[in-house]
C-alpha cells in the first residue's frame, strides 16, 4: 500500500476539465453528448440482461436435476453479456474520442443500438438455434460492419467533433490513423468471417470468438505478465480496451449509469413478475377459500417471501455499489472489468428468484436452487469486494482518503463490502449440512441482511472499540473526533459565505 | 413574448449553486444526494410504465370490437400512472428538502421504493378486483404512512441532512412545521380513509381519490386561474405540488431521468418481445418451409416491420424529447406535468406494438388498432409541442437564446416537435378515407419518419430561404453567419488556453 505514482493523475484531470460537458454546452449546431451516453448507457445495459430471461423462464421437469438443464442456458447468457460489455467498450472508446455530436450522430446513435439489438440478440440467438445455416453469421456481419464503419467515418468527415486533445495535437494524422486502424480491424475481421462462411462455415465461428473475446483474452495476460513480471510501462497498445488516448481513466460516470442501468433493469423484471400473477382469480376465491381473500393471499405467502427477498438482495447490493464508487475517484480499467463480472451475475438473479420459488417444499431440486441462489449472490458481491481490493492498490489515484488504508472509513467499507460474500458463503455451507431447512434458513438470511446493513455502522464501532481495548487500551483516536468536528462546523460557514 | 420578470432567476440560481452536489462531496458520513435520486427516477418511471403490460397482453377476441374492451384497461393505466407520478412529484418535494443523505436514509428510500410498488401497483390491482374487500384498502393506506412518516420523522430528527435555506433561515421553526404539515397531511388523511372502511368503504374510496388527484385538479384550477384573470403572485401554497420551497425551480435533471427511464423501459418491453419469440422454431422449419431458413423468417416479415417502426418511433420521440430539454434552461412545473402526460402516452407504444402486429390483414381490428396507434404517437408529440409553447411563454427564463422567438434555431425546432403530430394526424385522415391501405400506410409512415429527420435540417433551410426570396428578397441575414464563425474559432482557442 505504497505511495505509487501521482504522476499522472494532475494531467489527466485537467484535460477530462478541459473537455467537460458542461464548460461548451449551449450551442446549436453541436451538443454535449452527456444525455445521449447516459442513455445509450442505459439501453446497452438492459440488452444485456435481458438475456436472462429465456433462461429464467424455462420449464423445468421436476425428476431432473437442475444444475445439468441450466448449464447450458447459464453459458449462452454469460457469452451474451460479454459480447455486449465488449460492443459497450467500443462504444466508450468511440465516444472519448467523439466528444461533441450533432442532430445527424444522435440519429446514427440510436440507429446502432436499434442494430445492436439485432445483431448481438437476435441473429446471435439464430446463429444459436440454426448453427450450420450461414445467414445468421452474415446478418451479424454485415450489423457489425455497418454499426463500426458508418458512426466512424461520419465522425471523422467532421473533426470539429472529436476530442480536443486530437483536434490541438500536432502528429493529428498519424492519431486519425491509429484510431482508424484499430477501430476498423473488426469490421474488417467481420467481413472476412462473412467470406470464410460460404466456404468453411467453421472457420468464421473461429474468427467471430477472437473479434468478441480477444479484448477479455489480452487484457487478462496484460494484467498477469505485469503482476508476475512488474510493472510494465503502458504502451498506447495495451490500453485499447477502454480507452485509446493515453492518460484517459474509464469515465466513472459512465460505468455507474451502466451499472445503474443493470440494477433497475434486473428489478424492473422481479416486478414484472410480481404484477403479472399474483392477484388471485375472484372465482378462485370464492370457490376455494370461501371468499376469505386473506386466506386466498396467505396461499401466496412463501411467493412474496421469494419478492421481497429478491428485491432487498438487488436493493442492497446496488447500495453497497453505490457506498463503493461515492468513495472511488478513478476507476482503472481493471476495475471495470471486475465491475461487469459482477454485474453479469447480478443479472442472474431473476433467475434465482425463479428458481427458489418454483420448486416443491424440501425436494433435491429447492435444495439445487438455493445453492444456485447463493453462488450467484456470492460472486456478485465477491467481485465488488475485488474491485475495492484493486482500487486499493493504487489507492493514492483511485480512492477517496476516508477509505484508504487506515482512513476513518477503511474498516466499515470493508466490512459493508464483505457483509454479503460472507453471508452467502455461510448460507451455502448451512444448506448443505442442514440440508432439510435449506430454504426456512434461505429466507432468514433474506430477511436478516437488510437489519444487519442497519446496525452495520454500530457493530463495526463496537468492534473496533473492542479491538482497541484489548490491544491498545491507553491510546486514545484524536483524528476521527477532529474531524468530525471540522464537518460539523463547515457547513454552516459554507452556507453563511454563499 | 415581452420579457418577463428575470427578478427570480438570479436568487434561485444562486441558491440552488449553493446546494449543488459536486462541491459537497466526498464527506464520508453524509453523501452527495445525486446518484440515488438518478436511481430512484429510474426505478418510479419504470413502475409507472410496467403497468401497460397487462393492458398490451390482453387477449383479444376477433370478433369484439378493440375499442370497447381496452377502454376500460386503458383508463386503468392511465389512472395507475398518474398515482405513480403523483408519489413521484412527493418523492421530489421530499428531496428538495432533503439534500445530504446517510447510509440509513439511502436504506430508507429502497424500502420505500419497494413499498411504492407493493402498495401503487399490488394493492391498487387488489383493490380493482376486489372493490368490495377493505384489505386492500387498509394496505395501501398502511404503506402510504408507513412511507410518508418514517423519512420525514427521520430526516427531521437530524437537522444537518435538510436544505441550506432552512438551516440558515431565520424563522426555522416555522418552515419545519410548515412543511411537516404539509406532508403529514398525505397520511393522515390515508388513516381517515382506512377507519371509514370499517364503517362506509365508499366514503373511503372517494378520500382516496381526493389525496391521489388534489394535486393535479388544484394544478390546473390555479393554471385556469391564472391565465383568465392575469397573473396571480405566488403563494407557498400554490408551490405545493413540485415544492415547498418559494424560488426553487422543479429539477431539470430529474426530470430528464425520469424520462429517459420511461423511454428505456419502452424500448425494453419491445426488445424482450422480439427476444422471446420470434425465433423459429429448427422442427418448424424443416417440416414446413423445407429447410429454408429465409422462407421461414420471411413468414415473420410483418412483425419484423412492427418492431422496426415501433423502436424507430420511440427513439425518435426521445430524440425530440432530448433536442428539446437541451435547450431548455429551467423546467417550470407546469411544464412537468404536460411532459408527465406525454410520457404517459409514450408508455401506451408497447400496446400500439401488439396491436398493430395482432389482427389479420384488412380486418376492421387491424383498422381500429392502427388508428389507435396513431393516436397514441400524436399526442405524445402534441404535448412535447405544448412544453415549447409554453416555454416560449417565459422564454427569458426558461430557453436559450438559439430557440426563442427569432433565435436562429427557432424554426428547425418547431419543425422538429411538429414533425410527429402532423404526420400522425395525417395518416390517421389518411386511413379513415382509404380504410384498405391502412396497414401499408402506416408502415409507410414508420419508415419515413427516420428520413424525414436526417433531412429536416436541409428542408428547412430551404423553406427558409423561399420564404426569404418571396418575402423580402434583397436582405442578407448578417447574424448567422458571424455567429457560425463564432463557433468555429472559439473552440481552438479554448483548446489552447486549458
Amino acid at each position: 500500500m505504497e505511495k505509487k505514482g501521482t504522476r499522472s493523475h494532475a494531467a489527466s484531470s485537467s484535460f477530462l476539465g478541459s473537455v467537460s460537458p458542461s464548460d461548451r454546452e449551449g450551442h446549436s449546431s453541436t451538443q454535449s453528448s452527456h444525455r445521449l451516453l447516459a442513455y445509450s448507457d442505459a439501453l446497452i445495459s438492459i440488452i444485456a440482461t435481458v438475456m436472462i430471461l429465456p433462461v429464467a423462464h424455462t420449464k423445468m421437469e421436476d425428476n431432473e436435476s437442475v444444475q445439468l438443464l441450466l448449464t447450458t442456458k447459464i453459458a449462452v447468457y454469460l457469452m451474451t453479456f460479454l459480447i455486449v460489455t465488449v460492443a459497450w467498450a467500443a462504444h466508450i472508446r468511440l465516444f472519448q474520442v467523439i466528444v461533441r455530436i450533432d442532430d445527424c450522430l444522435a440519429l446514427l446513435n440510436l440507429v446502432s443500438i436499434a442494430e445492436v439489438v439485432l445483431s448481438l440478440l437476435y441473429t446471435f440467438s439464430l446463429m444459436a438455434t440454426f448453427p450450420e445455416k450461414i445467414l445468421g453469421i452474415l446478418l451479424f456481419c454485415g450489423c457489425v460492419m455497418v454499426i463500426g464503419s458508418v458512426i466512424v467515418l461520419y465522425a471523422f468527415s467532421r473533426p470539429f467533433l472529436l476530442n480536443e486533445q486530437i483536434q490541438i495535437s500536432e502528429n493529428q494524422i498519424y492519431y486519425k490513423h491509429h484510431i482508424l486502424k484499430v477501430i476498423m480491424r473488426v469490421p474488417l475481421m467481420c467481413f472476412f468471417a462473412s467470406i470464410f462462411s460460404f466456404i468453411f462455415f467453421e472457420l468464421s465461428y473461429v474468427l467471430l470468438a477472437i473479434v468478441i473475446f480477444l479484448p477479455y483474452i489480452s487484457q487478462c495476460l496484460k494484467w498477469c505478465r505485469s503482476k508476475a513480471i512488474g510493472q510494465v510501462d503502458e504502451t498506447p497498445d495495451s490500453m485499447l480496451f477502454y480507452t485509446y488516448l493515453p492518460n484517459e481513466p474509464l469515465s466513472k460516470e459512465r460505468v455507474e449509469a451502466f451499472s445503474d442501468g443493470v440494477y433497475a433493469i434486473v428489478a424492473t423484471l422481479l416486478i414484472l413478475d410480481i404484477c403479472e400473477d399474483n392477484v388471485p382469480d375472484p372465482t378462485v376465491v370464492k370457490e376455494q377459500f370461501g371468499g376469505s381473500l386473506v386466506a386466498a393471499l396467505q396461499a401466496y405467502g412463501p411467493e412474496y417471501l421469494a419478492y421481497f427477498g429478491s428485491f432487498a438482495t438487488v436493493g442492497l447490493l446496488w447500495f453497497v455499489h453505490h457506498s463503493l464508487f461515492l468513495h472511488v475517484t478513478k476507476t482503472t480499467r481493471f476495475m471495470g472489468l471486475l465491475n461487469t463480472f459482477s454485474l453479469a451475475f447480478v443479472g442472474g438473479l431473476p433467475l434465482a428468484y425463479q428458481l427458489t420459488h418454483e420448486f416443491p417444499r424440501n425436494s433435491r431440486n429447492e435444495l439445487e436452487a438455493i445453492q444456485i441462489s447463493c453462488v450467484i449472490i456470492f460472486f456478485a458481491g465477491i467481485f465488488q469486494l475485488t474491485i475495492w481490493v484493486v482500487a486499493l492498490y493504487n489507492e493514492q489515484e483511485t480512492l477517496h482518503p476516508y477509505v484508504r488504508y487506515g482512513g476513518r472509513e477503511h474498516v466499515f467499507m470493508l466490512a459493508k463490502l464483505a457483509l454479503y460474500p460472507c453471508v452467502a458463503l455461510g448460507t451455502f455451507f448451512l444448506t448443505c449440512i442442514l440440508s432439510k431447512f435449506s430454504a426456512s434458513i434461505f429466507h432468514l438470511m433474506e430477511i436478516t441482511v437488510p437489519f444487519a446493513f442497519l446496525v452495520l455502522r454500530l457493530l463495526v464501532r463496537v468492534g473496533l472499540a473492542l479491538l482497541r481495548q484489548i490491544f491498545c487500551p491507553d491510546r486514545p483516536d484524536p483524528r476521527t473526533v477532529v474531524e468530525e468536528e471540522d464537518d460539523e462546523t463547515r457547513v454552516p460557514f459554507n452556507a453563511l459565505v454563499t
